[in-house]
């Protein structure tokens, strides 16, 4: 199994920037997290992305299609306004888990609006670092039972 | 560790109705895996509550407050008009993950909007079953790195 | 057949108060005409359930899946409110029926909507008592040609 | 007693299209059923008119002012949209059934509002030929204990 | 100077219908009104027309473009709901006064809004019978100063 | 008969200002009309006042409850935004006509709504100066006939 | 005279949770204060109920249309999503007083609305435990002058 | 193939009014045109209706399901308030196409939504007499091709 | 303890003018009432001040800021549109008492929303001159007890 | 005449993803048969660009301003959230036609509403690749015209 | 060239009150750093006057328009709710620059919008004291340069 | 002092396009003045940055939080869209400034709301080039005094 981990925008400043909202951890050691999780779930590999900007983002998952099993992803603010990255994830119709964070819940209003979830699996959020693990676990154990 | 697990109303018929929404699994079944997880991580242990009504819910988790050490909780229809729920979470303070078998952002406009996930640590949606399985690693996570 | 009748909430002071609204008759005096109409209908046997609790109302219609073959219900005020009762009837798919003593469409406008009607093979409201009749005319009609 | 009973636009295409929606039976068969009940109720006799056009059935309600003791009306489309119709019905004020063959609360958004229900008795939907039939029981015990 | 005095649907029954809201003079001593007051004013004679039907009133709205100098239009409830009467009274660009016997800002909600006053001189509306009889010399004083 | 004809905000500026919009007549010459047709009607004086000033139109509006016989009104800004002055006028409760230069159903979204026309007898918009006597004629009538 | 203190969900929490919200006084407390008042006030006795359940409020309502002759009542998170209660308020017709404890208009924008209010004499909100004391001597002073 | 060209309210007024708007051209020399490409695509017979009046063009599309086998439709102002011409056409299940002369999405906020648009192929609006005739070959396309 | 009594619009009208909703005391009374209370209370004297004029009420506002240790405010129809006096109270931060005479929350829509009650202390509505007591004596409570 | 035609986010996957929406065909053989109605239309010659990135298909805006005559665009999902394509197009002030394949308003309610067409000539949505050479044949007549 | 320098209501207590939002500076200070930017942009003289009084800022807009060549305002609370100020600085025609201390975007939902900018040149708002300098020269730069 | 100067979509287009409406000034000029200006002021430098593209903004941004002490920033059309560019001014936490050439509030209402201004300390709009300048200087004032 192979899966692609998108990161959407401002995520490369991760622990540099308002650890109280986002928590102290980088987007580095996040992956390394993910990589030892991989390692412990056995039988999948992933492959990293980060970007600023839709379009390349886009381009990742469509990529994605001949080369991967799923997608974990972290769309960030395109959460709520990208309708374009939303039909890509409709287009390659690969299983994806969207994750946050943070509990988008708690914040401004315009974050409590998701388009790319209707198009996930599922969606977690709330849990730092661990809402990707959790993640990377719902992902795989959707293609193992597939 | 302990941890009270509510599951709101109608869960109960889980997996003998409406499969195409909720999946095959029962409520028991979904409490067994639990139990097989707690005994996975070590160190915690589980109590289980189901009701159709709101303010036997609400006892449950004002009795909580004493005896758990964090809450998992999938408030079912509740989630979307229930501010007496939402403020029994708020006033116990404990921990608490919010968890739904389906992904609700693909269903009813009604169910887009969770009045108690702003008082929750997190959300998990969309996974069936393993929604809860994901949502007791997030909580025991929480708990022992709090 | 039997058919359950379901009365919500405040329908137990029915004839005694707010007649302007509500008409005259009491409940047990719809529920004897209701007795009455079945016996001309023949071959099919009532029972009655009044709460003012919704998880009571959610356990009786929980209930009725095993043992009846249709449900007529007067949700009153959770009508408008209640996802929890909506999603019971929707979960144990028997056929429904939704009455109302008075035209909710001349009332207050959270009045207009019904949460529960979707669910529902149809809604009757405005004729007082005779509302009940007809439902029950109705549920026999769809049962007997099913 | 005589009543007007009166179909909206596209009600004259009954039965040859969208049964999936609104049934098999056609006008004819649903004035028949009618006329028959009518015998069977006893003391009332019945009118029928069918119009694509507001205005006609605007006229038709006015004529029946003096001509008739009630109205049974499937305003179908023009149900959300004619204020015309509703202060017709209001004007004459005649005792007024609203029936509908579909569950309108089942389908688009635009169909769960009626601008004519409030200025009627009652409203009945959702059980096909069975809605008039129910709706005509409903008008002829009003007018008869009036 | 012509006029067309145009009256919308149910404008017909009135005087005999809901005098409480719309007085008890009937159109044909309106229009008499009318045609006294324009015998007073000099110079000007009116016709009369009054369709139930949408379509009627633009076709006459219509043909009043060769034939007549302004327009005095009740539209009634098609004030609310008639965009084609908006665009028929746009296209022929003859002045035009839109009336309403009664105060339509005390009305429902839905009475509150007009589609076709932005396309007319002016609104009268509160004063009954004498909102036409305003609206003609309206009409008249702005022809003559036009 | 004694009326009090009442200016809002800005309408001392009449003539000077915007023609496009409110014509060129001043205030002076509107109240020298008024004055000539309260001549020409017989019988009624009138006393004019003009204030940017809120709390002066209220207290106007209060001292005229004695000396006045109705009230002539043009509101201008404060028509969309002063429950102050239609709680003045429902609590005098003189009779009252509120009148607009401009078309009102023409401009920005904000001057569709009025918050003092339900409290008046009617509204007469869109005939500049013209609407002022109008609206002298509507308050004569209905006094006179009162 | 007899009156009915009735306190709605997680109001058994009070003085042991939230204290920056809802102050540090027990519930106890408050009903001894109350008690205090009663004797004070002279004439009156009171009975007290907490319930986190709708329906059980509900109940309570209905028994003290017999037994008392007001209702002193905090719906707390009720107050903003139950329409039974409202009915039930309605429908025993006891004058009925409103408190909070906390300024709801600073709060949560759905914490504004109330739809018990509008069935009550009045509503008393933000004066910590004194709202309760003051909504005694409100209902205490209306039933006196009754 | 035998298309029906169905105009809506007020077309027949084009090129005599607001050429602004809808251009110059006359809806007679529209139609010529739409003959010109009839014959031009060959093997395609057109009949033309325009009526002012809502029923009349629903009367003309019922027709129209025998005897055609497409429809071209400008439903003008109907486009934006008429639920029973959708009805209509989504009853008589030919394919449609809807047309508009004008950019409806630069006019006015009402004129941005098509209640028939969804129960049409597809919508062409903007190029004046030219959107026609790319609606002719669109609905020629689609039915040669089904 | 000093306190400042403030009365917004029209309530100079008090006792005169519409009693079925303002009750028929006047303002002398109430001011009576208030001094009789303020006696019984011990240690507070009271100045009132009532305008019709927006600007005059925040003036008495500022001036409150040295002389007075609290506000007791009805701002009748500001409370509903005057962010102004909001600002002004939030500025000079004294504590401050909200009350209405009559309950809004029965009355019109914008009624039911308060811009000067998130900045009080709380409000109190619905009990006539009693509001204004109880509204007296929970500001003497609070300035006593902070 | 040299026209760009403009390709949006996920166009590129056209034929191979989602046909039930967008059909079989390829972006590819859409740009063949747009270069097969070019030379049958003559005189006009056609460049291709798709980006899945905002500002390329900004910048590729731009720089049609100076080698191009006309804009082919499909906007795709930034039809609908894209201000700033919207401002590029308006910039250039070339004369541009908007196509879909789908018929969007059959579609998510988001996708109802188009930033870019108010701006544009007209829209075309619906007949797939049709879409697109009906789009060319107006933008060619339209410049031919022009 | 004069310019009048305007101040809304509440900006007398600046300095005094709630420095966290407005900043420290009185504003006399304000007024002397205007006196001395004036100075030192040279050629142009001020005058000042601050009213919590929504009449007398229209009154002295009003005044303005002969005596003065521009219009530096900060309408405060009046920003949002003042159509009146809006029509007077409409009428003046003047160039008028608008100004606030605090980032209204980032306070309540009601100060995000601002009836008076549409009809300024521009607006200011976040800088404190340095959005009066900032306006001063952004109204000096526009006169000197019409 | 450094300062970003951040130019957004379509602003390298100024001065060749739509001048009635962004001026006649180009992108060159503009930061011509702005060095002109950053001279005079004395110790600051500007780097400058045009992008159509979002990701691109974002970037620059980022590298600006190392780089320089502040960002005076147009983001033109992403100012209403980019929850994104938002993220990116919040997390680098540097002083930010935001320009717009025209008065965003007297045109479309999709252009009245600005995501990036409540993360900016303020924001200046409806100058020309002088919105740049007067930013510029607002920034230089703020670095110096913090």
């Amino acid at each position: 199994m192979n899966f692609l981990v998108l990161h959407g925008p401002n995520l490369n400043l991760l622990g540099k920037r308002e650890p109280q909202i986002y928590g102290s951890v980088t987007l580095a050691e996040i992956n390394q997290e993910l990589e030892n999780l991989a390692l412990e779930l056995g039988g999948c590999t992933l492959s990293f992305f980060q970007s600023n900007t839709e379009g390349e983002l886009i381009n990742a998952i469509q990529e994605a299609s001949t080369a991967c099993d799923g997608i974990l992803i972290n769309p960030a603010a395109y959460t709520h306004t990208s309708i374009a990255i939303r039909d890509a994830l409709s287009s390659v119709r690969l299983p994806c888990v969207e994750v946050h964070l943070s509990n988008v819940h708690r914040r401004e209003e315009f974050r409590h609006t998701s388009l790319t979830a209707p198009v996930a699996l599922g969606q977690i959020c709330g849990f730092g670092c661990d809402s990707y693990l959790l993640g990377l676990r719902a992902l795989f154990n959707h293609v193992k039972n597939a």
